[in-house]
């Protein structure tokens, strides 16, 4: 005997979607990837399948194959036919009964939307607001997973004092990342970020970020910056796979430098785009 | 133009559930309550109501007034006639395309799941192993939130361990609280469990055992135990909604005191019962 509501109605267990029962919903107990494409090409898609099996690995999802996700990706993108396509996908634990132990027989569930990635040209060539924000999140941040409510409350907290993104503070006093953004600042010829640990998503565009630094001649340094540190820095900027490398000219409503974008960072994003062609 | 892709099947936007657009789902946006019944009668009804009302709060989810949550709680209790039912509900922020910072125009889903209680007098009558796990949950554990991975990869490692519970351990060395109940130290006359901060669920089960404690004439301190200490306690155990209070008699592998169920906790149990009927 079980009673399921669905709103303020009394369903019958057997006519609920599965989706209700997914484990993703009741613990987060899954995780996801953000790819794109340019101009008909899908950027670094390998990089993306193997952060994935890292998550898959790392929270012991199996049942699922990489080589499956690659040729369910490669089915949508190639329906689509979109050039500048924005690829979510998510792999869940499964739908079962609530239950915070898992039952290891479970079969993952697989989710993928397909849509054009939002024009951010003007975000891009003016550059952003950001504002910062006590990093809430748990301690496995180098696991991409499904569990986001603090980087929700962060990036809404932005979006409220007019900010394009929320950097997040750890109690240390430590800048980790952009609720949904790698973060970097540039002094002098250096370009600074948080070095990888479990407190950090090992962003993809963040390596490529490092990348066209080290091509453009920067001196790379993985260390954290303080609140203060970014303030004061010469340049700052965002970077994420939807959005490419983002100057930032406000800093917690303080003009970044002279408050317009940097030379380095538009080296950085021209360089940058010459990877994806 | 959109693809919307679930398992291995394309599918049209407009026939997917809206449940798979939850942002329960993507984010763990939303917030839950478990409840229950004894013998016919719910427990703790206006309490549970209230811890609600503070998780919406807490993550600004409107759209949605406790009363309604009430009437439908009812209205299933009432279908169901489950004299020892354990009902379980949540509302996230609604199904939207997904995007971090939200629309707040958006409706909330409730979900409600009623089921019976599942019997656990073995566990109450003889105790349980519990082991522990760091603690790798965010910090906000304050509020009820669908975030639960951390809860679920201790829980499971517990499980795996034969244990039947994980006992959460902060970068410190202290205890917080079980992945999913409240975890107290009998030491002499003293009823011991960590004080309620943002990193410790408001456990009403955590309330009704202290009370207990005070009425069997325990001294109440909340004040963190370190692992050595709980493991050198007089008696340990855990309480949960639909667990009640269950003595533990192995931690990490060692048996407690004398590796049985203790005289305080048969107490606490007893005088915990007589708040239900």
């Amino acid at each position: 005997m079980q009673i399921v509501m669905i709103q303020d109605r009394i369903v019958s267990a057997g006519e609920v979607d599965p989706a209700h029962y997914d484990r993703g919903i009741f613990f987060g107990d899954g995780v996801y990837e953000v790819m794109r494409s340019y101009d008909g090409k899908l950027f670094a898609l390998e990089e993306h399948l193997q952060r994935f099996a890292n998550s898959l690995s790392a929270i012991e999802i199996t049942g699922i194959a990489i080589e499956q996700i690659r040729t369910r990706v490669l089915k949508a993108f190639d329906a689509a036919g979109i050039a500048n396509a924005k690829i979510y996908f998510h792999v869940t634990r499964g739908s079962a009964p609530r239950d915070r132990a898992w039952d290891g027989s479970l079969e993952p569930n697989f989710f993928l939307n397909l849509s054009e990635v939002a024009d951010n040209t003007d975000d891009r060539t003016k550059g952003i607001a950001v504002s910062t924000h006590p990093d809430w999140r748990w301690k496995r941040c180098d696991i991409k997973s499904l569990n986001l409510l603090a980087n929700v409350l962060a990036a809404n907290d932005a979006t409220r004092k007019g900010c394009g993104e929320a950097i997040l503070v750890d109690e240390a006093g430590l800048i980790t990342e952009g609720a949904g953004s790698a973060f970097f600042a540039i002094r002098g010829q250096t370009l600074r970020t948080a070095p990888l640990t479990a407190n950090i998503l090992p962003s993809i565009t963040r390596e490529f970020t490092l990348k066209a630094g080290r091509n453009i001649g920067l001196e790379i340094v993985e260390e954290s910056l303080t609140v203060e540190q970014a303030a004061g820095s010469d340049e700052l900027l965002i970077a994420s796979t939807t959005q490419d490398i983002v100057p930032v000219v406000k800093f917690d409503g303080k003009p970044v430098a002279a408050g317009t974008p940097g030379e380095h960072a538009k080296l950085l994003a021209e360089e940058f785009r010459s990877f994806t062609v």
